[in-house]
């Protein structure tokens, strides 16, 4: 028996109807080879100012992407078995790794990572064998051979990827030195920013609060002993952010309440929670003050804001004890807007400086909700799915929801929002061709004439990330 | 480069597959013509009554349309240039209105407004090219030049748009002298029926609601100082109603709510709450059991009862504050019937006499509890998609959703809910294009025959209207 | 005019774009013929143990099943005519019944109710023409007169529709007779198992609770009086149960709630709930935590463990008065798990032991919730829509949106749950045939090659079912 080859299609994810295919082809074509904007993703400054060679297949590929981790954990894999949270992994342990992934390859039929994967060993390294078993190691050694190799290194892979900009994910105190070293460093032309996410300092109920505050207002050189010195401290760190480039902050809480509290309540409670006194409403209702807060110094700095509430983090307790946050346990619950963002919306969410990104993995808001708000209000930007919904079908179901009220051009862009580098070419390609599925039945069924399909295309691509980020 | 032309294609939101497109094409062949019957919608009775001409396009196409003013909102033009809540709105600014209109005509891509739109400028007033900067003075220009002259008045709109049926929406205590003059027009053919709208009158939170009731017992005669006053008052404005034609009446609360208290109970709150001493839950109590006897007055005199809940109205108190209600301000949430309607349709969902139309704007519902309702209980029917969601992806989802377990027969024909007199063709077509592709579908799959689609075609568009509406 | 006529298309189902089409052909001809695996269902054991002849077309086809009645008594038929919970049911009376079905056929279009009788009527009983009020005498002479033929009795069925392995549900007080003499009947080699249902003794808050529990002790031989007692007396069914075949239990209840109490807790809550005491609050914590406790057996002993939360039972009293339960008056409403199953998830979730299999009638849990939980946890598999969503539609929406984040492999396989002995084969048909046309799109869209989907379909009609049920 011949192995299984792999090979990508040139008219995957495209509408299968013959007449539907060819309008969607061309609108494919249209933007196929455009610059990928990247404005929300996890992927290490420090990789592009080293212009760092990849370890290994496992360590590039496997551990670090929870997407991949969960469902061979799903299927008895061990986490430990993938690197996850090991110190010492040696070469026969990602080799063990990478095996594990091939001889599971079944596991991911239908899902966004194989597709995903596909793309990422047949284009990024050339592998023309499907994985499995019999060719894990085959595989292993091509890409591992591939790694140190010039055309590999991170900044080879980002003009090769055609990336025009991308921002990554930092802690409020970072000192982006990284972010730095990349604006100081003459050989380099690409533009990688920092975002700003500041959540750990917003949630007065986690135990480390007091102490991230503490470093907050040291880092800052604001005194945050009262509500006052926070702002002001957020304030500064936000410019600090902006002057380094940054257009966006990110906000993930457990859910998406905005409130404004009185002056002398934020004070009284804010003390309060400094003084490990205040109640658990009362942290509550101050993370969602300070949320609402963000949006205020949003409308001030021009930062556009970005929320993805609803998910509970670390679901399974054991495995976190064991291997940390982000390695597979956090799964979504249901989400509402409409009554918990109006607090923030009656104030800002019309101002002309203000631009709201709300991302959700819960799809049934954005016919009910999202495409609602962004239709009405100008900051307002439905953020493309992400996370558990980024698969073909709840991709086109997103722009057929949201488009109805919302239209095309009050979203956000595609979002790869990846730890996995070598995903981002193929995780942008899919969204282009999904909306070019998308537009395309609209030119079939008459709603649309081609012209102007071509010009959602470009828009999808280019317009709505450059607006909705400020790029 | 010439400009582009405005053309409905005679195929327009059939389905692209070409043998079910075949089929479609049949079956929407088979209802094209029929008339319409629109059971609920926002026509002013005046309109028909005095015969008007429309003033020009802005007035009648933007202006009150909420429809386009919140989208147009969306994208930065103020309400107040689209002449909402404007006591003085020149010919000048009409123009303008109407410029900004054409030149953010991208923006409507893919919405079920710029398929109206497109329908009625094409249909309606014969225009030919697609609208933007360079063309909206020539349309305007063609429009405000029919609109005058005796083919563009109500009536012979009326007449042209095959128009059956028409129901308004009116309030308790109207004296319906506009429904009494073309009952005693002996030039009028046409069908323009009241309905019953007692929202306010149930609300005994809101600040206006002791002198609502006051005004409802001096209209209809009864003290309303009791509770038994205020029923009794209340089924007399619904004779009086029906008297003049009415068939149904309809609410709006902001959940579906439904509750039976005890009669001492019910009276004890009502003189709380006409005394300005009841509590918020006691006035929720209150309104809930109000709901409820609309239901029992339903059974006596058979009105069809219509409920569309669960909408935060007036979200933007700004804008409400300087235009009023129903400008775009208003953003649907999550709704709950199955338990929230228990009370009611354990005491009349199966009485022979009561019919209840549930519309939604939040789909999840269709499957999950309203055809389940409707496929039980005899008096519930699923009220087709409306508001947010009255778009060809979401009216589609609908009719999946809701026959599987209610048939084609519980739901309740299409409503166009509108204030936009020129789109009520534009709407119809669009849902009989869309059932015909619905049921093309199960033919094409072999679970129907094409008689029996023609047959359900019929029904979707004749025999569900006039069951469920009485007509 | 001829009689239309009945007749399968072998098409049926299939996607109908021809080529998809034809890849769905290939996939469904590749396990249209392979032996049912039924691991759900409400057929009683007494008819395969007497190798029954059903009485009439009547009470096989119509009076035990209320998705048939359900939708006959919306459109005013009274359930008393159709035999629901009728003492006497003479000959004539199920022929009227009958007749009520044939006439009132067109109610059914679009339904899957209609698909599974088409197949019924034309596949088991060779029945050639459309059910009407014309012909429903003579369709009705056709069953009745195949019924009382040696093909027609349970086993002769069983058989035929190439059952391999069929669970019934059943009372944990039940001492499976009827099975026991399956197993002892040396001219039987079908394989029907028992299934393990205890919800009653898992509700404090219900009036009869109490005896039930003391027939518990009785039956088990193990004194309920405490809490203690309460567990070992599961145990002891649970392994009689296990001893005579059974391979799952199966809960239903208002939530998916879970909880765990300190032992002490929970015995005094038992205690107060023995003594009729408990509050509200309490009946539901023990709820819970016998839920958890029935996990916790799970890992001990291996059953599966099947769940289907969320339905409000007896929406009608009034029917629920005159006809009893299971007749048509539940409603599904809106489920969570994410933050429910938590609880028992985190001390189970990933024990290798335990096999935990989801079912819901709110399918927007399947990609927000669902997909992730059986993507991350081990024992999570994600169960086949059924009841209100066991349609066309929904089926192929599950097979989307769970694949997504937990594979083909974390699904349950199909569950026909019916009491409808004969629409079993059609069910399981429809189902196959919609897998097939899933897996045919990702073939069509280049995601899988048809080698993979030709494995997929086996493994959704094979591997699955064995694997979630251990069978």
């Amino acid at each position: 028996m011949s192995e299984p080859a792999l090979e990508l299609h040139p008219d995957r994810l495209l509408p299968p109807e013959p007449g539907v295919r060819d309008i969607a082809r061309r609108l494919y074509a249209s933007v196929q080879d455009l610059p990928i904007i990247s404005p929300h993703g996890h992927v290490p400054p420090s990789w592009i100012a080293d212009d760092i060679h990849f370890d290994d297949p496992t360590s590039l590929l496997i551990t670090p992407d929870h997407y991949v981790n969960r469902l061979l954990h799903a299927h008895g894999v061990e986490l430990s078995t993938l690197g996850v949270n090991q110190q010492d992994f040696g070469a026969d342990q990602r080799r063990e790794a990478f095996r594990a992934l091939c001889a599971n390859w079944h596991v991911f039929r239908g899902t966004p990572v194989r597709y995903w994967f596909e793309h990422t060993f047949a284009e990024v390294f050339g592998i023309t064998v499907a994985p499995s078993a019999a060719t894990a190691d085959r595989i292993y050694d091509e890409i591992a051979a591939a790694l140190p190799t010039p055309d590999y290194s991170v900044r080879s892979l980002y003009r090769r990827f055609g990336i025009e900009v991308m921002a990554t994910t930092d802690d409020p105190c970072d000192d982006l030195h990284w972010h730095q070293r990349l604006i100081d460093d003459p050989t380099w032309e690409g533009r990688v920013l920092p975002a700003f996410r500041p959540d750990r300092y917003l949630e007065p109920a986690r135990p480390d609060w007091n102490a991230d505050v503490d470093r907050l207002g040291e880092i800052s050189g604001v005194d945050t002993a009262t509500w006052p010195g926070w702002v002001a401290a957020m304030e500064e760190r936000r410019a600090y952010f902006k002057a380094h480039g940054a257009t966006s902050t990110d906000h993930s809480h457990a859910d998406a309440g905005t409130e404004v509290l009185a002056q002398q309540e934020a004070e009284r409670i804010y003390l309060a929670a400094r003084a490990g006194t205040a109640t658990a409403a009362e942290c509550t209702a101050l993370r969602r003050h300070m949320v609402t807060e963000q949006a205020r110094m949003a409308c001030e700095d021009g930062l556009t804001m970005t929320i993805h509430p609803a998910v509970a983090r670390n679901h399974d307790p054991e495995a976190f004890g064991t291997y940390g946050a982000d390695v597979g346990g956090d799964i979504p619950h249901a989400v509402e807007f409409t009554r918990a963002l109006q607090p923030l919306l009656q104030r800002y969410g019309n101002h002309p400086n203000f631009t709201f990104v709300v991302f959700t993995m819960d799809e049934t808001v954005y016919n009910r909700e999202l495409g609602p708000l962004a239709g009405y209000y100008r900051s307002v930007y439905v953020g493309a799915p992400w996370w558990f919904i980024d698969a073909p079908e709840t991709i086109a179901r997103f722009r057929e929801n949201v488009t109805i009220s919302a239209g095309l051009l009050k979203t956000s862009g595609f979002i790869d929002d990846t730890r996995a580098f070598c995903s981002i070419p193929a995780r942008h390609d899919m969204n282009r061709r999904l909306d070019a599925g998308y537009l395309a039945r609209l030119v079939a069924t008459h709603r649309l004439t081609e012209d102007e399909a071509l010009g959602g295309m470009y828009d999808t691509v280019v317009t709505c990330p450059r607006k909705a980020f400020k790029l």
